[in-house]
């Protein structure tokens, strides 16, 4: 997708579909926790039932996109083998067992007698989601749609098209043996129409892009809906005077290389220049075993690292075994170069001294900031949130990691035995605001 | 302000007051509760310190605007008395008594031993805040964004420059004798600048419009920075067919006239057949006493309203005393036009049937869904959050009326002693996620 793409209005078809969507999520929203549990078991065994033919499928689209010359990285995640797509099916049966994020009461107040404040989780209503060749995430976000009550709109790309179609079949059969209305999940299948969904504000309350950063930000840039997710993932880890070494040489190292092409992996070292020495004496050769292509500005070049960095390369991620390096001559340096460059995502600092670290933690603005530890936790199984709808590198809430928590909002509900307001503005009756249990 | 209005980019004076204000923000974020409560408290005793020249510099605006031909309704509201400014200054001191919203843990958990993960409140960062005529609205939001240890940039309208000036001149002294740092605060006086503040996304977290439904719609319209706010409150009032009519009537009234420029007064009434006559009957008289402009479809129209109904009126906010009445032939019906018209912001029902009325709670996707009171309840001091920083009709959170907690986010805090993720991946070790207290 290119910033330059001409978004057409939608087809009145899509309308339809949406306002379909729409309707069949007011319903939706309204089930039971034991209703969604069985609709999730029922979309379980309706995938098993129909798994040969979705991995046939799948077998059609690999030998298609094979022909058009896909990369193998791409033909890898399109590729859903039996066992696969069986571990997505025991992915679906445990998103059945996610605590219920709709219902929950997050405040109860009497405002005054028998006019009782109630502020209670909902549904958003229907998401957007748009992902790129992973057939497993279909399966996966269309569970945790329909676990948080919400309709579903998906997208995804048109390599995995026969897989995708087969696997929303079984999975509205299973609605329909369920409680919930089948059509709470619907699939698009056309580049035009997942970028007219980006204009279905009427419709969709919450846009989720799984893919590149060059799609998220098209996404970004392009919708009036919210979105979930994030750009770009540009890590930091500032290794002070005060420290560990060995220690901060593990944590360095796991950030950047245990899996380079995730988010949360570092792009930045900054190193304090009292340790910058001693600290690439030994990082040097434990990165270059590890195949990691080092660049570095003036004072580090003349500590051993043999690359240059541009300016550029501070504010890129750069998703593979690449890491730059920069000495600077305090945390607060480091602070401001986070600052400056960083996009929000996660940063750490390794120190021993817990006023710097207090300092750090408090004046880094980035949703995840860790002391001592890799930048890799930045996860929501990791945190232990059960599911990961994305990371969000906004400022606003929910931001980090997010589970289910971000695919709900919630509704205040006042009930009263027919108060009025004049009442309490010419002092006849005033507020208790007594928060009840 | 118009949608044609051009925007030019930030002048490089205006970059730099910004981001003065972003680096004294994250020194305000760091203080403690008692040193934001003092610095309120010394923005109090400056401005009362300062209130003859505040109302000397008020009766400077005035004058120039009466000679402007500013209107009698906004040269009211600009008109800052020695009275109403002391009830400004009480409100300042009270701000400082709110419960801190900062430094709040939400969760805390222990991931494995030694890998502490937190999730605490802390400031959004730099509050933009642009606001029409009142210039108490300035000391209002100072204090609240000096409460929640944010900055804030603030534009007020230029009738009221002055008077602006004088009070912003009054807080930053007070600051000066605290410990947060005077240029937390900034005021803007040029209408370029205040437009060019919609393009500071780099500096600014939260755009925060107080006025007029079009300076609401022009900010949503032209920022990339999210928006505290809400340009419409289509709010409706539905009368079912099993109702207490003497009730139905006093809550219609007190929603309608009680105070019909507010927000959550209601726009539209909505009567099932059932009790259309009867409720009309008893209604009109009321209804024309107060001055109510009445429209409506062809049945109310058939019982005894006068004027027609257009279909423009059902999405418009009258902001008046106006209302328009339609007849449904059941609750169904009455969601369904809600759906359609409404803007999301507070709609109640008046019916006996604890079914319909549960049915109406959770199908009308507002963000106050009322049961046999007035919508006029719709507000952060009637709700109890002491504090009103605007009723925001989006889906997200926060929604509805918004009060400290809509100025601050969170931050996920992950302390460890080397701990790298590489050591859960090979299963040499797993995570505990042991909530702690």
């Amino acid at each position: 997708m290119q910033n330059q793409t001409k978004i057409s209005p939608p087809t009145e078809e899509l309308l339809i579909r949406a306002s379909d969507v729409k309707r069949a999520s007011i319903k939706l929203a309204q089930s039971s926790n034991d209703n969604r549990q069985k609709a999730l078991s029922a979309m379980a065994d309706s995938l098993y039932a129909r798994a040969d033919q979705i991995v046939a499928a799948n077998e059609k689209d690999l030998q298609r996109s094979e022909e058009a010359g896909l990369s193998q990285a791409l033909l890898s995640r399109l590729k859903l083998t039996k066992d696969k797509l069986n571990t997505s099916i025991e992915g679906v049966r445990q998103v059945a067992f996610l605590p219920d994020p709709i219902g929950l009461r997050q405040l109860h107040r009497e405002l005054d007698k028998d006019l009782i404040l109630e502020r209670i989780t909902v549904p958003l209503g229907v998401l957007g989601v748009i992902f790129e060749s992973r057939p497993d995430a279909v399966m996966q976000i269309a569970s945790l749609a329909v676990r948080s009550g919400n309709g579903a709109i998906l997208k995804g790309g048109s390599e995995a098209n026969l897989t995708n179609k087969a696997i929303v079949k079984a999975l509205q059969e299973g609605l329909n043996v369920s409680t919930i209305p089948s059509n709470s999940l619907c699939l698009l299948t056309t580049r035009e129409e997942s970028l007219s969904l980006l204009l279905l504000d009427k419709f969709v309350d919450l846009i989720i892009p799984r893919g590149s950063n060059e799609l998220v930000r098209f996404v970004q840039d392009n919708t009036r809906i919210p979105v979930l997710g994030h750009a770009d993932g540009v890590c930091h880890l500032y290794v002070d005077s005060d420290v560990d070494l060995t220690q901060a040489l593990d944590i360095m190292i796991d950030s950047k290389c245990q899996y380079p092409a995730a988010c949360n992996a570092i792009e930045t070292l900054l190193l304090h220049k009292d340790i910058a020495s001693s600290f690439l004496e030994l990082a040097l050769p434990v990165l270059r075993k590890e195949g990691v292509k080092i660049l570095g500005d003036k004072t580090s070049q003349a500590l051993g690292v043999r690359c240059a960095v541009e300016e550029s390369d501070w504010s890129t991620e750069y998703l593979d075994l690449k890491l730059s390096v920069k000495v600077v001559s305090s945390a607060l340096e480091a602070m401001e170069h986070i600052r400056l460059y960083g996009s929000r995502h996660t940063d750490a600092i390794a120190t021993k001294n817990d006023d710097i670290a207090r300092q750090f933690m408090l004046s880094v603005d980035s949703s995840g900031v860790y002391h001592n530890c890799s930048t890799r936790f930045a996860d929501g199984f990791r945190y232990g949130f059960g599911a990961e709808v994305g990371i969000s590198t906004q400022t606003l809430p929910p931001r980090g990691p997010v589970g289910l928590e971000g695919l709900v909002t919630y509704r205040y509900f006042l009930k009263g035995e027919g108060h009025i307001a004049a009442d309490y503005s010419s002092g006849m009756r005033s507020f208790s605001h007594k928060n009840l249990n």
